[in-house]
């Protein structure tokens, strides 16, 4: 439970997380190189935020062993997942996984910047880390886009109500 | 175009949007009403913060006229919409409307604060706005969570490549 007002009703943080289950949301790999070294996790916390500089938002536990990695490395890239991509998404959230074990075997680019580009995404978005900023037990960070670059891909791979969801022709509601 | 260093690739307005189109989300109605008077609109950058204390954030335009209106009232809530709900997504987006326009005939409820509840949303999230954030063209309201509330609904309604999408029984990846 949450310290409130006595006149504030509190929310559980269970309660909270079993609400938000419900926001679905696009999954991502995070991920980033540099002075550092390399990095990367499971996101559902991606939002686009103005086009006007290219700015999309990005929400990191801050108990995350690598955190420190992109604080240092002020880069990343957002690879979108497609639904063939579950065992990634797993693979990204593991935390008996070293950084070397989750990257291996795929193929990686640079883009822009050292920030790895996984070649099989649907969308990778790479970016400069412009802003930093703590709420609670998160780091949201302000990331300005740098370089963009499509897959072949047509699908999208969601999160809700606890299982993968597919975002694509056979999902289109009439 | 923006403004940008000579050795970085600017990336136009455009070719973000058509990018971030990729990125699936859930679309909401964003409600308030208090001291500045009643307000909504359609949103589809909700994303969860942190549990500790419970907090999401919500894009909004800064241009949109009734900015000021969450300004001013401090409070917001979010009303998860379902696949049913697309005709309601575009009457909160349609500019041509008046609030009280936008909320006739549908059911409403106070949950803790004075935000207006959707009694046939999937979830309502009943909040206060306790910072903001200005970044380019849209500000970033962090809400901390006062009241919840689930419907009995249990598909979700998401926006993908420019079209709606069903999130539920059907849509799961296997």
């Amino acid at each position: 439970m949450t310290s409130a007002q006595p006149s504030v009703p509190a929310i559980a943080a269970s309660e909270f997380r079993n609400a938000m289950a419900l926001l679905g949301a696009p999954v991502s790999l995070i991920t980033t190189d540099g002075i550092a070294g390399r990095a990367g996790f499971t996101a559902s916390a991606v939002c686009s935020v103005t086009d006007q500089p290219p700015t999309l938002l990005v929400c990191m536990n801050r108990s995350s062993q690598s955190n420190s990695v992109f604080h240092t490395n002020r880069v990343l890239c957002v690879n979108l997942l497609t639904p063939e991509h579950q065992i990634l998404s797993a693979r990204f959230a593991d935390k008996r996984l070293s950084a070397e074990a989750r990257f291996d075997g795929l193929d990686w680019t640079c883009l822009h910047s050292n920030a790895p580009a996984l070649d099989e995404a649907l969308l990778n978005v790479d970016c400069e880390i412009v802003d930093i900023h703590a709420v609670g037990s998160h780091d949201i960070f302000y990331c300005e886009v740098r370089a963009l670059r499509q897959g072949s891909g047509e699908e999208g791979l969601a999160y809700f109500n606890r299982a993968y969801h597919r975002l694509g022709a056979g999902s289109r509601s009439p």
